[in-house]
């Protein structure tokens, strides 16, 4: 599947910071949020940007490496949460609801189906293989599922949404994330291996042998689509289709934690050129994050200790994107507000 | 003036814990999220804790030391923004109207009067005395300032708010809360001087002599009411007593940047029963506040680098405090959702 993913218009970068700078306040005095500003405009092409229908996007799936005891819960949970979610009580759902997203569920490959309304289908099977056994997908199930999360977007942006982040739910799922990070930014594998949803230290140390084995078996593949292949999972895979889907249409996309920002690791290696529509919500507590924030270098706006995935720090990030183009599209200028400005400008 | 602050019960801290950790999610997965829910919960002594008409109070003054040269902007530029303010065109207007505050503008004593209908006049004269001087206020317009803070606070109760915020405006003021940091904390005057609304070096260095002689001439006050008398100003003696107020009335209170929390620390040393109901909304990046967060052992919400003031830190954290009161409220148990624990709880 081929994206066709432009540059932002970098020459506008002075038209909008001599805007922000004629706003009636010190000059930067609003620091992260006029560089988010400015990185919304850029996006957008105006000085009065909108974030239209922000759509919060949570994949699930499982993963065959789950039953290998790398998870203190059970692979059922995928599907009960999935449930959950359907009848509007987890975390996600919570947040979505108070901070103004719609919530858009999709089984990219749960053990069992989910049958429920509010949960799109795009099962592409009752979870990935066993990564200790074999690669978790075929380059078949791979494109399905880039293209689907590409499709999806799309959909999106055609009903007038210009903003989407991507929340995942997989039991066994930071196993991925730990060995996409490990092999594609050269960071030390007891590193990039988390505690998941609560590992104890044995627990923590068998995930550790399970995934040292997964590389024994593969060997470090530091080709990105190989890697998301072998150890990736379906939600990841849509993630990262649904990730150049929204850059190709000029969308803006809200990164969540530990998986979401592995698969979108894996989608900015393949198309460098993602990255100026990409805003990280939050540094996760998750072992492997910070590391990998820092090699992508990029800074999150929040860092509230949390590791619990589904999307939720993507979530929270919204109202300081919401508030940073509203700076830029509805503050005074010295000049409209009649206000001087400073005493030796 | 007299304020009867009770402690929140504490002893229902173990069942507001208890039903956290009965949510769907890992435990102690939302991080800071939690705490908060706990803290709201405890101020609310509820499992079912609301956001309740959240109004965000900014106070405009004037300051005497102003005309020293202690600040880039002119000192006309306090009633100007005030205009600005009510004409909704300043950041906190925009970050407020984005973010769901009730906005609520207080003159409370500015050079000239701001005869606009949406500013509230509580104006105690044409901005403070000069402190290189005399004292910045009286006895009296201490006592006056701090009744009218905690007099519109509870109007705002009885109106059905249960959460609040102040800011402020005041060209000058930043002297103000350096004097007050350095004095109440023991931390260094020229680790408690910022830069304000954006002094050059040159501006700076003035601006710490004109500190260093306010303290030859008054000595380097410790009891927190008097300090406040004669390094204060209206705007943060108004802030102090909206916090009593606030705190009295069994609401939360959000706290802004480096001046409104040098008026919360004068507030938080005469009545330290004020703490539970203290929310730190950010970490300024003016010099001093983030030793004053250290000094008073508090951990902000949001980390953004900003140093406007007006408010705009404390409603930026309003979406957190929002979700974090939802998790409590509305988040399924394991139980109710029928999802199983951990496979080792």
């Amino acid at each position: 599947m081929t994206f066709h993913i432009s540059s932002p218009d970098f020459t506008f970068i002075p038209r909008l910071q001599a805007e922000l700078d004629q706003k009636t306040k010190p000059l930067q005095s609003l620091g992260r949020l006029e560089s988010l500003a400015l990185q919304i405009g850029l996006v957008q092409n105006t000085l009065k940007p909108r974030i239209e229908k922000p759509s919060l996007l949570v994949f699930a799936a499982d993963h065959g490496i789950a039953r290998q005891g790398v998870s203190p819960y059970p692979q059922s949970v995928t599907g009960a949460m999935v449930r959950n979610f359907s009848q509007g009580g987890a975390a996600i759902n919570v947040l979505t609801r108070e901070l103004g997203w719609d919530l858009h569920l999709i089984n990219a490959g749960t053990l069992e189906p989910t049958p429920w309304p509010s949960v799109q289908d795009r099962r592409l099977g009752p979870g990935t293989r066993n990564m200790l056994d074999e690669a978790a997908m075929t380059q078949d199930e791979l494109d399905k599922a880039i293209h689907s999360g590409a499709e999806i977007v799309r959909q999106l942006k055609a009903q007038g949404c210009n903003t989407v982040a991507f929340g995942e739910m997989g039991i066994g799922n930071s196993s991925s994330a730990a060995l996409l990070i490990h092999c594609l930014c050269d960071i030390p594998l007891q590193d990039a291996v988390s505690r998941g949803a609560g590992c104890d230290d044995m627990q923590l140390l068998n995930k550790k042998r399970r995934l040292e084995e997964a590389l024994r078996k593969h060997g470090r593949i530091t080709d990105p689509m190989e890697a998301l292949r072998v150890f990736g999972g379906f939600e990841l895979a849509m993630i990262a289709g649904a990730a150049w889907g929204a850059a190709e249409q000029g969308m803006l996309i809200l990164v969540d934690g530990l998986i979401a920002s592995a698969a979108v690791l894996v989608a900015a290696q393949v198309h460098p050129e993602i990255k100026p529509y990409l805003i990280f919500g939050h540094r996760s507590a998750a072992d492997g994050h910070a590391a990998l924030l820092k090699h992508l270098d990029v800074e999150p706006l929040l860092d509230l200790n949390m590791r619990l995935g589904e999307g939720t720090g993507a979530a929270l990030a919204l109202p300081l994107v919401r508030a940073a183009a509203a700076i830029l599209s509805e503050m005074a200028t010295f000049a409209s507000a009649e206000v001087e400005g400073r005493v030796n400008a």
